[in-house]
């Protein structure tokens, strides 16, 4: 599974470089530790295992479910350097510029992942509504009226085909496909900004239609104390108190839709990040999915809560994620083998998007996303030209030490007004290195605005793979405190758990 | 609307030849006749008309349906000029080789037509549904529990949101929108056979589902003769005898959706075939959607068919295909200044397959298919290897004639066996053109199995646009046949019309 991929030496030959150049090297090295009986077995062990969970009794939809994911790591990973030849051969490849020789490596791999996710949940599908099929229906004609009024008056319960159920998952599964032909648009023919908003809009419309048919929840809970404010003398009739708002939500669902994409598509530039931070985003909304599950479904310590459906439903769209995520990791890690993608970064944002708006926790999401939000925030006056915004932002390789540094933008004409402004105040708060003209104290250059470059100005010049594991440190570090502020400070705030 | 592609030139460029070579001339004087202004206008009043249908007083889905096919054709006849640049960029071009200088054009066009029918559609659903979100909603909370008991005694006629409408419309998309992934990795990696074979039937899985779950009906009407033949003796218990296939209906659907994307893709090579034939079957489709939906919706002559809405969703999904197929023609047709790309062949493909899955009419779908099932028959000898099957089978360009003529194959072994009599037989019937040895009379060549060579062969040398007309005016005339035949010989032969 982990022996080296041929194109390693195709892209470093295409580089110009003498075959067995270090990088390749340590590749072999990589796979030649004598693991590749060990892995066969544990291949086909996790292959069992996985068919052994899909096929299990009860048709268990979370068992079949854990089982299509093993199933969903085992295939990404065995076919990502299998396709990666092919990805170079048409052009999918991209210089890896934060190491010295800077090999090609194959790119778009996100592309792999994603489609083996979406055909899992194809196959998955019918196991999510397999009760349905063998418990209550007859196996021909239409589900809705199988059951004859005898059958009623007897009291088995009626469960109706969940029509709506389906649409909802067909929707998303809906969404997430167009994420994947706008990923690999983007990394074909690199799509203009404006276009990138538009697009994820687009694509969200199937889920946001569904959304507004099945549930048209456009409710948000505030806190008691904001709402007293604003209606003085009232007394709300709910226990927590809840605005409707209305057409709002929806372009707030649709805001999220733009937003989760782009901003793991910006918070990128060196190995293993844009897939490691999903990776941990995918697995604290599993940690929160859980608590909805556990205690109720599985432990039976209570009735199950009443957003155990949709937390189910949310388990079942990030589980295979974190599978496909793993294997791609696996690959992408310092020192890549290859390159995610813009597609990859699309489609994990859009299935966080598509979780948050089904499962109605966007907000619990939000908490998830702070380090992208913040490198949103920090990053806008780049993105929105205010400070000048070079071609590439990720941190520049210092040759010599093999550490990565800040990159930098270079001010030809010396900054004035709103530029200065931001310039020095953020100087000042230490958000940016500023290198200035010695003898007039002119601001010649700056660090760029990514947090991945004010990691590298406040810790030191950083090895890429250190760096990664810093950053993916914060990202764990704010899930965490996000885990643990929606359980215990919302509560506090809003007057009770929806747990 | 009609300009010259700006490509043409880089194309040509790259093919070596001078600029201004007879090629860029020809599209160049079709695009100096004085239509800009007058294309402008008619581009403009197209658009109003679009409008002016969406948004329709009665929020009619048909008409609005009407109105967005009207935008599509629009926009898509819009786009691939402006895209064909950047697709010639990123490697998807193709040389036109039955042309003199064999220029470079810009491939897989069908892309863009795919994407702008799928947007379409994304736009077109909530006016599917409309009439459910005016009549019989409030605007908020769960649509199926917005009627009280109230409202329902007083009489209103209760409609429930058709989720299982919403979910056949969303998994038919889901479907087409697997062509369009797989289509455009088949022409970026060239996939095998045995995966093009095999990915149509997981594309078309959630249709497959969604039609067990919403129909389950596997019963398929045979013709009271052929009944009485195998159930000797017994009365049939409905007015139409009918078989239950069961299991094997789903195989059935499965060989549809695998039969129809790859046999459009296999009744090609020449220019305008492609979006041609299929611009013809999805008329037919319509007309035949015409003769249940006109009598009963339209004219009132009767109450509306059962099948009303099982061909209005058919006409639904067949009109913006012919909007953009439409758009795709007019830059496709002879001389080509786009290639379709197995793309457009896949995906029309798949519209075809799951329209007559959905509506339950794929026998008269197959009707309309005669010619691609022919040339399929015909062309198996080859696809699996009896004969020997070069790279190219498309015709050969006699440079001097300007005329296309059969392509061969040349048998370096003498033909022997199965071979020698497939061959002699065919000849005989003069379904093929031989070549034998003067002396030895060994079979030396023999034209190349597909029905454009066997036209070539049976008409003699013919200018690609002409090759194509006819070839065309086979496809119109069997569809023409085979739609009486549906609606005369069949209610003979089964005892009753359906319509």
């Amino acid at each position: 599974m982990s022996g080296p991929i041929p194109v390693d030496n195709g892209g470093d030959a295409g580089n110009g470089l003498p075959k067995g150049s270090s990088r390749v090297q340590k590749s072999v090295q990589r796979g030649a530790v004598p693991t590749s009986s060990r892995s066969k077995l544990v291949t086909l062990f996790l292959v069992g295992l996985s068919f052994a969970l899909v096929f299990n009794s009860e048709y268990d939809p979370l068992l079949a479910c854990i089982g299509f994911s093993v199933l969903a790591y085992v295939i990404t990973a065995a076919l990502i350097p299998v396709l990666s030849p092919d990805f170079v051969r048409v052009g999918f490849v991209g210089r890896d510029l934060g190491k010295k020789h800077r090999p090609l490596i194959p790119e778009t791999m996100g592309a792999v992942c994603a489609v083996v996710y979406l055909i899992t949940l194809f196959f998955f599908i019918p196991f999510l509504f397999a009760k349905f099929f063998v418990t209550e229906t007859s196996g021909s004609g239409n589900r809705e009226h199988v059951l004859d009024t005898a059958t009623l008056h007897k009291g088995r319960p009626l469960r109706m085909f969940p029509h709506s159920k389906l649409a909802e998952f067909l929707a998303a599964l809906l969404s997430s496909f167009s994420m994947l032909v706008l990923g690999v648009a983007d990394d074909l023919f690199d799509i203009r900004w404006r276009d990138k908003l538009l697009l994820p809009a687009i694509a969200v419309l199937p889920l946001i239609l569904v959304y507004y048919v099945d549930f048209g929840v456009t409710l948000v809970a505030v806190p008691p104390v904001i709402w007293r404010l604003f209606n003085p003398g009232m007394v709300s009739n709910s226990a927590v108190p809840v605005v409707d708002l209305g057409v709002f939500y929806y372009i707030y669902m649709l805001a999220m839709a733009i937003f989760c994409p782009n901003s793991i598509n910006i918070l990128a530039g060196i190995n293993g990040l844009e897939a490691g931070q999903s990776l941990i985003i995918a697995i604290f909304l599993l940690l929160n999915d859980a608590m909805y599950i556990v205690p109720g479904r599985i432990l039976g310590l209570h009735p199950p809560h009443p957003a155990t459906e949709a937390h189910l439903l949310s388990t079942y769209f990030v589980l295979p994620l974190i599978a496909v995520t793993a294997a791609l990791l696996k690959y992408n890690w310092y020192p890549a083998r290859v390159f995610v993608g813009d597609t990859y970064c699309y489609f994990a944002g859009m299935v966080f998007a598509q979780v948050g708006i089904l499962g109605h926790f966007s907000k619990t999401l939000l908490l998830f996303l702070i380090p992208q939000i913040v490198n949103f925030i920090y990053s806008a006056p780049q993105l929105f030209k205010l400070v000048d915004c070079p071609r590439h932002r990720l941190p520049k390789l210092n040759t010599e030490t093999g550490l990565l540094e800040p990159s930098r933008v270079y001010f030809d004409v010396p900054p004035r007004g709103a530029e200065l402004l931001l310039l020095t105040s953020l100087g000042k708060l230490k958000l940016l290195d500023l290198e200035r003209d010695p003898e007039t104290h002119v601001i010649k250059s700056s660090s760029n605005f990514t947090i991945v470059n004010l990691v590298l100005t406040w810790a030191g010049p950083l090895r890429e793979d250190t760096l990664a594991i810093v950053i993916l440190g914060v990202q764990a570090g704010c899930c965490a405190v996000g885990l643990i502020a929606r359980h215990t400070i919302a509560p506090a705030v809003f007057g009770r758990d929806n747990l």
